[in-house]
């Protein structure tokens, strides 16, 4: 049901049963390795463009939520998922090999949440039994389309962010028929587009805080909740700048955030000597960080209650070159155990 | 509710209280001018690209949708729209300007029904009051993004089709306060990826008729209808040989589908001496036949039931270059009055 004027408050607590986590060489480095379910060893992947391994890693993920949720796809009535490729190909390629009824979705790095809330919302009021729903990117995809092929050696600036290799996909179920101790989703924050005038590619972080704090503002107003409420609350890929700039901006609006409970997964996801430069990036970031990471968390009783805000620059290249502003956006969901 | 395998029927029979549709100088010229809000004399309109014009055109939908419906923007939720364009910026740039909270969606031009069937599903669970939803495309962005821009002079097979100019967006409401006579969705019934291995962006009308075809038979075998439930079944796009496939096919299936109540919006929004060989395209074609022409035929009193299945190529300029066949989805819808 709706709460204020741009919540959902899911009666029913809608359960992700399972979830599957595919990465990429760089992920295999990084600081949550073991929180993912397949490694790859390169960025082909055994496919012959990249674009193709981007539609692996999902296809990969979602067989792997499968199997570890017992499920069969017959048993799953829609799928709903996006990424950052131009039509959002690798997904609908995705679609097409799995074979569920597709909602696609854009949000860019938002996508992940996107996608949770309204399966939340579709099965907490019976339109399906079971949803899968997630997000992907890959570094090369993303590099070749947003700056330049990778081979091109392009160098950045220290505010650019690394899109992660990597797809993050939950099965989320009516209802829980095994364990109790299955995180449930318990409400939604829907964000508008958020524009403070920046128009800098290469710190899309800073771009993105605004829409962030707005969104945790309004999810605070919406639900009557105030910060003491969750035990972490974890933006999607702010990086070190966006988060240091929404710190700023929750002390000016007197949100009472503690720092410590306050975290990115675009500041996870990577070790501290990876060259990432500000964070990690991409739709993947908090799909990974979120479903391989956190959810495990929760089920080893570390979080109770965790907010998850996927953050997303709603750009393109054209709107970079005709000298456009970053519209953003972000979209909050309530999981607790 | 959900029935069947992919299906929802509205019990509590979401209300399109009012309709925006803009266009342009080809629309203009067009058989259903006359059910246009707004028309513009050039591609530009008054714009510095034709990016910004495209965002115009939805902005503008918008604001008639909200006048016809004396309705203010902050009775209104959620928007839900996508377009063509890369990363959708035409939506996600008016979605900044409205300042709604926004579902950014991509279904290429079966957008118009995913994003009205996903309103009506919140809406009938009491998710909002009133969203508003509703798809836009432009020429002369598509061209240049998936062909050649305009001014290289292309020619084109006469299996290709003509992106629509324009955008059509409604005003969906979760009860109807007034008037009696008003549109009402019934039902919806989400596609499966469809790809029965063609691969010629130039034939995208028949490439989709499958889908079309899929999704069709999905509905009436979930709803338990038949096609003499409804006096008109009217597709997206699929222009002259997407609509003769998908008659083979009805045929072939036992599906007993009369010619004359089976007709395309490809088909219906240009004379016939308009250069648009096989028909028109692109998500405004659905979206501007649907809101415009259709709803207006519905409270005229020509029709009573129509079930609207707008049809999508879910590819690339990129899937094309690898040489991927053409995934293609269709969601189809049900308004009555």
């Amino acid at each position: 049901m709706l709460i204020g004027n741009q919540s959902w408050l899911f009666q029913n607590k809608p359960v992700i049963i399972s979830t599957g986590v595919t990465g990429g060489p760089f992920e295999r480095e990084g600081r949550l390795a073991d929180d993912f379910d397949v490694l790859h060893e390169d960025l082909w992947m055994g496919e012959d463009s990249y674009e193709k391994a981007h539609r692996l890693l999902i296809e990969e993920a979602i067989q792997v939520a499968l199997e570890k949720g017992s499920i069969q796809k017959n048993q799953i009535q829609f799928m709903i998922l996006g990424d950052l490729i131009n039509q959002i190909t690798p997904s609908s390629f995705a679609a097409r090999t799995i074979g569920i009824p597709y909602f696609g979705i854009f949000g860019a790095c938002s996508t992940s949440m996107e996608g949770l809330a309204l399966a939340a919302f579709i099965l907490d009021k019976g339109g399906a039994n079971n949803i899968v729903t997630g997000a992907a990117s890959h570094n090369a995809t993303a590099e070749r389309q947003f700056r330049y092929p990778t081979e091109y050696g392009g160098q950045k600036p220290p505010t650019a962010q690394w899109t992660v290799t990597g797809a993050g996909f939950a099965i989320v179920s009516k209802q829980n028929n095994s364990n109790q101790n299955e995180p449930k989703v318990t409400t939604a924050t829907i964000g508008k587009v958020v524009d403070m005038g920046l128009s800098d590619p290469f710190n899309m972080g800073g771009a993105m805080a605004p829409a962030a704090v707005d969104t945790i503002a309004a999810h605070f107003k919406d639900t009557g909740r105030d910060p003491s409420y969750y035990d972490l609350i974890v933006t999607g890929d702010l990086g070190k700048i966006g988060r240091a700039t929404a710190l700023d901006l929750f002390h000016q609006q007197g949100l009472n955030i503690m720092e410590d409970k306050f975290q990115d997964c675009g500041l996870m996801i990577y070790k501290e000597d990876q060259p990432i430069q500000a964070g990690a990036s991409g739709p993947a970031s908090s799909a990974t960080v979120i479903y391989g990471h956190l959810i495990k968390q929760l089920k080893q009783g570390k979080y109770k209650k965790i907010l998850c805000v996927a953050t997303g620059a709603l750009l393109s290249p054209m709107t970079v070159q005709q000298k456009e502003s970053i519209p953003c956006i972000a979209h909050a969901v309530s999981i607790e155990i």
